[in-house]
Parts: structure tokens; C-alpha cells; sequence
């Protein structure tokens, strides 16, 4: 059998990490002993929160430690097996770290079906981005229909479902990407009403032209200007859903806070903050619903997968220059 | 009878307003037409929303207009009436302005009774301020038995009804002040069970002394480096009510916004905005608590009482100085 190949932390990076960041090691394979499986992993997910955990700072979960294996969704196949859930062919979703084998006791593991939709979307659509977007603009964001959206990151794993499921609810949604290729995406392929090019248009001027009468649920996953911008056009009794910051997560200096974060008073308008975590018990309902719309083409999942776990480290940065489309996924096996 | 001295915004203040902000002018007092009514007026009301009130820009409120009498609360006697609601000698709250007459077709005011209180306290803790601390830390902030509560502004009108109806719902409150003698006013004498000093304490390391689990419910009066510091310390599920910001309200650079947010995320937190007018419909019944709690002695309440519409200005500034202790008024007309 081959060896492993692992990715770990070696260093915190200040700022965007370099490549001094990650170290990639070989290690033996061991073989599972009693309760244990071992699984060969397929696809390693890359979302832009993988940039918080390297930071040494209380959060909703404890940093990666130095020397650690790169905390990491993933999805694979079990080759050997000690534990009765699982047994030699079944696919699984898990923490599997950036690796290409992990030896476990299966918590936190499940079971995929490949026949039913491609591995990689059960890292987007079908896995964390997916259910974060779920509950998000449903029970956080509290979306009726008829709402006026505003989703950033919106080509995104994240933010394009999030679109999705507000044109699903009748809500007219705009969003915002970096560059014309993304939004005519947005606007041809997955339907929303309208895009704003955050590197050219006017990003003030576009959001008062699309929300005349103000912004009823803001989805924000960037942060910086673009959030203050929508405070500045939120109609009353909106809803700002905080799912992340990506513009400010490699800064070296003090995050920026919402200059016009007033607004809400003047809005009586809410910003909330969520954690996919929470929603767990309720994931598989999610997922159903999620199947059924992709089942009817009312849902449309695209995935960017780049190949090779030696890669991990220029592909980690198509997160924060949005060289990618859809949800970003790294293959780190071969077939 | 004598002349009405009216105080007028004369022009827009650039930061703090100086003496050249408002403009003092006499005029005739003329008598009540069909529906009209002529109120002397007592007291004025002076609150930080004020100074929001003199910038050009959109919010809850249209700004006051130049040369337009200042916008302002008061509490006065009906002297001349040709209107059925109101007759001679009635007492009333309403939107007065800085003046010591008024003709109005009251609209917008109601009786209050001076035997069951005194004037001013129409103006503190049974006028808007009471109101607005009762609906948002028992509606907005969604307070619930055995919370931990911090407030801002903890002497002021609001602030200091806030933490008091907290206690009355047994909660554990914490009130920041500025200065020592309000420190000590908000835990001996309304029952504080601590109180941070801005103006000496170290905030962020009291909070976290205070708050060893976090804090659950933070009434924002001040908005600046205390939003910051409280949003550094919150439980799971925390409510921010952003009622104010006066710390910011006369920046002359932009308002700062609260770098800390995202621990909204971290800790599935809520900020939430709020304008008391929202409740209109339920003052009654929220007056009749606040009196009931008064006569029982759980609800204290303290005006500051200074003299003379001439001393406008000087009084107004004490709202950003601190130099003031509870509800600030202005007595406008002599007896």
C-alpha cells in the first residue's frame, strides 16, 4: 500500500499565508484496529473559514495546532474495517483532514451515495456550504417570500445557494461577485435578478439602483465596504445575516467594523451571527429538501476542482483572490 | 402677557454645537383658534437623540430645520383652550420644542396628572426614556430571568431604568459610568450589582471580571470602544439593543464601527435596533408598570434640574460631558 501524504500546520501565518504556512509530510498507513476504519480520501472541501482556524484566537471551534494535520471537510472511501457502521466500498463525509488516508473511529462520519449526485457536491451543495446557506437565509435570515436580497460572495459555495433558495421563495435577489464572467453567471445560469461587480461597478450606486425601497435581508459573507454599504440601504425591520468576513480574514491589521452598523437603529434592523453547527440535528432534512431541488433544476450546484494534494497551498488562496467558481474542492488522491 | 422667548437652530453644528448653533428670539404669543390650544410650558427635555436631530442626513426623524424652533419633549399647562380635549389648567406631554409657549392643535399630546408625580419625571422615567428602556430591554433585548446584563450610560435616564427593571427581574447587572460618584450612586442606591468606571477602570478587564461566563443581554447607550469591549465578552446567544450611540454622535470623522462584530458569529449573538416610537400603542400599559414599581420603591428615579431657556446650550452640553446625573431637564419658565 502506498504512504500517506499529509498536510500539516507548521507555521501561523500573519496576514495571507505563504507557503511556509503548510508542511507535507509522508507517514505509514496503519491498518484499523478494533472499532476503527481506515478511509482513503477523495475530495479535501476549501472554504474560507479554513483561514480562521489557523488563527491562535477564541472562537466557535479551538484553532489547528501546530503539527497537526489541517483541519478539513472531506469525502472518501472505506478500504479497510473494524467498525460494524461501515464496511469496505461505503462512502463517507468527514473531518478528514487534508490527507489522503485517515484512520478514525467514525465519529462525526456518515454515509454518501456517489449514484446519486457526484462526490465533490457532497462538499458544496449537499454538505457545510449547502446547509449553511439552508439555514442561513431560512431561520436566520427569517426570509418570507416576496423579500428583497442581497447576498455577497454570491458565486460562491455559499452564497450561490443562498440565491437560489430566495429565487426558489419568490424574493428578488441581487449579488455581488468579483468580475463580469461571475456575474453573468449569476444572472444567466442561476437565475438572480441582477449582479454588482465589486472590482468595477459603483457598489453604493448599484445597490440603491436595485433596492429602491431598501434591502430586507442582507446575506453577508465578505464583511469590509460591501456590508457598510448595504447598512447604508436597509428597509425597515431587515435582517443581516453574518456568516463571514472573507474580505477580512487575512488582515494584518484591525478588523474593520461596520461604520454605519447605526443604520439598525434606524431600520430596526437585526444583524445576527450563525455557526452551520448548530443546525446538525436538522441537516438531514435539509439535504432532502436540497436533493429535491436539484432533482427538479430548480437548484444548480457547481464545483471547481483543482487535483493534487501538493497544490493545497495555491489553490487555499483562489478563496481569498476569487480565482475560482462555485465550490472550491481539491482532489487529493488519484484514481 | 408676556412675550414667548423661542429657541431656534440657528445652524448645523460640525461636531460638538457651540453657542452659535441656536439663536434666542422673542416673539408675540397669539391666542388659540377654533381647535387650538396655548401651552405654557414648564420643562424641557434634553437627550442625546437630540443631537441627531441637527444633522441633514436620513433617519428616524426628519432633521430639525434652520431657523425651525429646536425639537424637544416637554411638559406644560394648558392657559388658554379653544379645543374640547384640553382646558385650562390640564397639564400635558408633547413635543413642546425649546420655547416657553406653544399654540398647537395637540396632536401628539396627552394629560398627565403632577399629583400622582413630579413634572419632571414625565420627562425621565414615565416619559420617553422610561419607555424606551422598558421596551428595549424587556422587548428587544428579550430579557429573561437570571441574565446577565450590562448597560451603558448606566446613570443616565435611560441607562439607569434599564439596569433597574433588569434587577427587578433578577437578573446580575453591571452599569458603566463615568466618574466615581456615579458608580457609586448606581450600586448603592439603585442596586447595581457593580458598576465599571469608564473614565478610570480598565473596561475590556472589569467586563471580563464582571462577566466570567459572558454577558447575555448588552443595552448599548454609547456605541465607540464599550460596544467594542462588550462584543469581546459575549455568552451564547447574546442580545445587543443598539438604542444609541452617544459617544459617536458628534464625531466629526466617521462613526467607528464596532471592529469586534463578528463575534456575533462566534457567539450566535444578536444586534438589534430599536426606536421607541415603535411602541407608541403600548406606553399605557407600560407607564402603569413603571408607576406600580415606583410606588413599591423597586424603580427609582432622578432628574437633573437646571434653570432658565437662556441657559440652554450650556445644559445641553451636559449630556456629552457627563456632567449631569439622571434625566436631564431644563426648567423654561418661571413660576
Amino acid at each position: 500500500m502506498a504512504q500517506n501524504k499529509q498536510l500539516l500546520l507548521q507555521k501561523r501565518p500573519v496576514g495571507l499565508p505563504d507557503a511556509s504556512t503548510w508542511k507535507l509530510i509522508k507517514s505509514e498507513i496503519s491498518q484499523p484496529e478494533d472499532g476503527e476504519v481506515l478511509i482513503q480520501c477523495e475530495y479535501i472541501s476549501l472554504d474560507p473559514a479554513m483561514r480562521g482556524w489557523l488563527n491562535d484566537t477564541r472562537s466557535y471551534i479551538p484553532p489547528v495546532k501546530i503539527n497537526e494535520v489541517m483541519r478539513a471537510g472531506g469525502v472518501g472511501k472505506v478500504i479497510a474495517s473494524n467498525n460494524p457502521i461501515f464496511k469496505v466500498g461505503d462512502y463517507v463525509y468527514g473531518q478528514t483532514g487534508v490527507q489522503q488516508y485517515v484512520l478514525t473511529d467514525g465519529k462525526g462520519y456518515h454515509k454518501i451515495d456517489p449514484t446519486i449526485a457526484p462526490l465533490p457536491m457532497y462538499l458544496g451543495t449537499l454538505g457545510m456550504p449547502g446547509m449553511t446557506a439552508y439555514f442561513g437565509i431560512l431561520e436566520v435570515g427569517e426570509l418570507k417570500e416576496g423579500d428583497t436580497v442581497l447576498v455577497s460572495g454570491a458565486a460562491g459555495a455559499v452564497g450561490s445557494v443562498v440565491g437560489q433558495i430566495a429565487k426558489i421563495k419568490n424574493c428578488k435577489v441581487i449579488g455581488i461577485a468579483g468580475g463580469a464572467e461571475k456575474c453573468k453567471y449569476l444572472v444567466d445560469k442561476l437565475g438572480f435578478d441582477g449582479a454588482i461587480d465589486y472590482k468595477d461597478d459603483d457598489i453604493k450606486a448599484k445597490i440603491k439602483e436595485y433596492f429602491p425601497k431598501g434591502i430586507d435581508v442582507y446575506f453577508d459573507n465578505v464583511g469590509g465596504e460591501i456590508l457598510d454599504a448595504a447598512l447604508g440601504r436597509l428597509a425597515m425591520h431587515a435582517r443581516i445575516v453574518i456568516c463571514g468576513a472573507i474580505s477580512q480574514y487575512n488582515n494584518t491589521t484591525a478588523v474593520k467594523g461596520p461604520a454605519n452598523y447605526l443604520s439598525l437603529l434606524v431600520s430596526r434592523a437585526s444583524m445576527k451571527g450563525m455557526v452551520v453547527f448548530d443546525y446538525a440535528k436538522d441537516y438531514g432534512k435539509a439535504a432532502q429538501q436540497m436533493g429535491q431541488w436539484i432533482k427538479q433544476g430548480k437548484l444548480k450546484s457547481k464545483e471547481d476542482v483543482y487535483e493534487g494534494i501538493e497544490n493545497f497551498h495555491e489553490t487555499f488562496l483562489r478563496l481569498f483572490s476569487g480565482e475560482k467558481m462555485g465550490k472550491l474542492v481539491l482532489k487529493v488522491n488519484e484514481d
